[in-house]
């Protein structure tokens, strides 16, 4: 554990360090958030992404109580300070941003910045509704993410997008808004472009990685299927992923792990029970 | 079909007749919603339920357009006139009910009505978001329902229930609101109590008609498991389902169904996919 934002700045460079000719893996930094990391501290970060040209991934305007603590601390809300700053630019990822007002969405849009957009974390944390209709109307890629199991107990991308097409409508007050095919390029695109990933993943195109999920709409639940797109986003969840490829190769098959390690459900239950109690 | 207001009641009264000696079928009315229906509509449905001591199941506030429509034509909001008119009492079940004041919500806990929660219908139609904390802190009995399938797509009752308990907390702005004891209760004996059924089903009880499921918590999308209860609310879903028992009679094992007419899960998908094309 590093004891000061130095030590921290020595870590990361490490990392840098060590994964520079590995093509697979991009370093990112994470400043947790504008309420837990001042102003130096932030300065440093932004100048060791630009060095590496890496993204910054940042909590934003989770909740009100952030926004009042900012304007009480700083004299401006969280997303103008980080541009004061100058940490908004395509490169940084805005993590929540459900209580963003106008301005700072015209900053994030001006910016080209992506936003993360985590719905289920913000309803069990009661954090507010993100106005995710009025970002993507700006232009700001919006990508979908679960948050972590604090606040998301079934961590699943797709029960997420239904989800955030489902509020959106309402906080839009529109039910035509959060279309099928604009919800399934943020779970997609718009996660491949958030991490600047979207040379190599978050399409079917030549050329790229062939990361690919095949979803089962053949079940009794999902039937009858006139709208494969539609299905997919608002009947199927993620016990409906029968396969999974990485590159090309399949590493899930008929719900089971293939490769070098094989995993069966059956031994993953039974490696979870052993720790159930150890914790 | 029914060409007017007198021929539905008949058609009503001949029900009441038809299942008067059956033991597990009690009819109720149920007149669509206040903008549907009028006045001298409302009373004769009023004076059929009353004279059988029936239910009257009825969609009341469901969006704001509707509020405003009765304040113009009647001048009062729905859930007033529906008490001018003297339909509320605990017989009455008001679905939606995402609109009311709280002017509203007093009359239906002074009523003791009960109130169907439907809130992926709500999200879907962008209709608004329930006070559904309210309505319970002022004790009116809030159930849980699924809406049809034209405003939802999977008509899982447990995933119902975990978007209720998500869903208010934001509502409320309080983390601790919507318990996974109440939430439980609403999917539960809110059900029950909702359709006067509660002598019956509801709950795990001693001379009751042991309605069961039993779910799934051993799936490794489960693991682990700490709390049952809160498990079942916020991880399970209607796919972890196993078994299904109607008055002690198993109806459902391992999945699939049993008992006079079996119908396994491959046979219902060839039957969906036979009418699929049909429609």
């Amino acid at each position: 554990m590093a004891k000061n934002t130095d030590e921290y700045i020595q870590c990361a460079e490490a990392l840098f360090e060590r994964f520079a000719n590995d093509p697979n893996v991009r370093v990112t930094v994470g400043p947790h958030a504008p309420y837990t990391v001042d102003d130096d501290a932030l300065i440093k970060v932004r100048d060791l992404a630009h060095k590496h040209n890496a993204r910054i991934h940042m909590h934003v305007d989770e909740t009100q109580t952030e926004i009042e603590g900012s304007l009480k601390q700083y004299g401006v809300r969280p997303l103008q300070r980080l541009q004061n700053l100058g940490l908004l630019d395509e490169r940084f990822i805005s993590v929540h941003t459900v209580c963003a007002d106008d301005a700072e969405l015209e900053l994030l849009a001006r910016a080209r910045a992506s936003v993360v957009h985590c719905p289920c974390s913000n309803l069990k944390l009661a954090s507010g509704f993100s106005p995710v209709a009025k970002m993507m109307a700006l232009g700001i890629n919006v990508s979908m993410g679960t948050d972590g199991v604090a606040s998301n107990d079934k961590v699943d991308l797709l029960g997420e997008t239904r989800l955030a097409a489902m509020l959106g409508k309402v906080v839009c007050q529109d039910t035509t808004q959060m279309k099928v095919a604009d919800m399934l390029y943020a779970a997609t695109m718009g996660g491949a472009k958030a991490l600047g990933w979207d040379d190599r993943i978050g399409s079917l195109e030549k050329g790229k990685d062939a990361d690919l999920i095949a979803v089962d709409l053949g079940n009794i639940d999902a039937l009858p299927v006139f709208d494969p797109a539609s299905q997919l986003l608002y009947s199927a969840g993620r016990e409906d992923i029968s396969h999974v490829w990485v590159n090309g190769k399949i590493v899930v098959k008929k719900q089971q792990q293939e490769g070098l390690r094989p995993l069966s459900r059956e031994n993953a239950q039974k490696i979870t029970k052993t720790w159930q109690n150890r914790i």
